[in-house]
């Protein structure tokens, strides 16, 4: 945000963000991506206290769509699906730690 | 995100955080007030193109709410308001500043 007229009158960068990350479960579910490495859609949903299938399952679409987690298939019987982050989503991941940490903060 | 086990078992921060800033406008809103140091409601409006009174006036509320924004009044004749950024939303400005060129970076 250098320029003093904020960035706000052109196609603002953190609008674009909140598009990529704001919606319903999308941070936690990028956290636990990453925290995990490589995560099946059972495992993930496990780790997401109350998330619904509908949600979920829309989310991780948008999420793959907006290039920020990778979804693998297995071509076993049945077959294998696996989450992964990919790089763009790891340059995030200190961005969304510093985030985590005032929020921390704010919650004390 | 220091604990193995993703916080979303728990209260997550994160998901405090887009409670906080994830609302519509919301990061928009707290770039122009923390660029002008202190604004009064129509040149804030004149900085957000195409926001709606409404969505304008509940989000400022709502970040007042928060302690992100201060509200000031003037007794004059009119009455003078002015919105100025809190010291928790200064901390927060440099997050928001990497997210910005996280997100410049990505609509390349």
């Amino acid at each position: 945000m250098g320029h003093y007229d904020c960035p706000c009158m052109e196609k603002c960068p953190l609008q674009h963000a909140m598009l990529l990350i704001g919606g319903k479960w999308k941070v936690q579910i990028l956290c636990a991506v990453c925290n995990a490495g490589s995560i099946r859609y059972n495992a993930l949903r496990g780790k997401l206290d109350g998330v619904s299938n509908t949600v979920l399952s829309s989310a991780l679409k948008e999420l793959e769509r907006d290039g920020l987690i990778q979804r693998q298939e297995f071509l076993e019987v049945p077959v294998r699906v696996e989450y992964r982050p990919t790089e763009r989503c790891r340059t995030l991941l200190p961005i969304l730690e510093a985030l985590s940490d005032w929020a921390e903060e704010d919650m004390k």
